[in-house]
């Protein structure tokens, strides 16, 4: 299962550490505890949509561009779905075929 | 303050919407109660990852798609910054005379 807070923790703690701050400075302008900043980016705590942006501000980074990358590394990480096109006649067993050798 | 939980919301409502289920389809299919998915679509409850998963599957919808369509609305929401372009001359004073009109 993939879990978004795991996504939006990597894609802050890579924002952060593209600014080159630290975990103690960043949690300062967001005026939230360096423990509980530490443990979003790391995926262990759901941040409240008002910390998030609270963090994101502090990273000076809009909540938009940080969604946007989340939503890349997620797709990345899905599992690729197989898709059937065509109903009959050759495409139907060409699949077939796959599904049966898979 | 743009918040996350209430796009969030806003863009599962408009995918249940669109494929013409009620709140108690989809609730009995992410095996949330049909209370706890009402306050989610209406941005009212922060959803955790793995809740947010289980209303993705049910609806059938990749979370990356849904995350793509939030960073969209989030953006169309988020302030416009002015961002001032050159530190002298003729560019800094352009940019006050904007400042300046508004």
């Amino acid at each position: 299962m993939v879990l978004l807070r795991a996504h939006l923790g990597e894609a802050l703690r890579r924002a952060r550490q593209e600014q080159g701050r630290t975990l103690r400075q960043v949690s300062a302008d967001a005026a939230v505890s360096l423990g509980y900043l530490s443990e979003v980016e790391r995926g262990q705590k759901e941040p409240s949509s008002e910390l998030l942006s609270a963090i994101c501000m502090a990273l000076d980074l809009p909540l938009s561009r940080v969604l946007t990358e989340v939503a890349q590394s997620v797709l990345v990480a899905e599992p690729t779905r197989l898709t059937v096109v065509g109903v009959g006649g050759v495409a139907s067993n060409a699949a077939k075929d796959i599904v049966d050798a898979a």
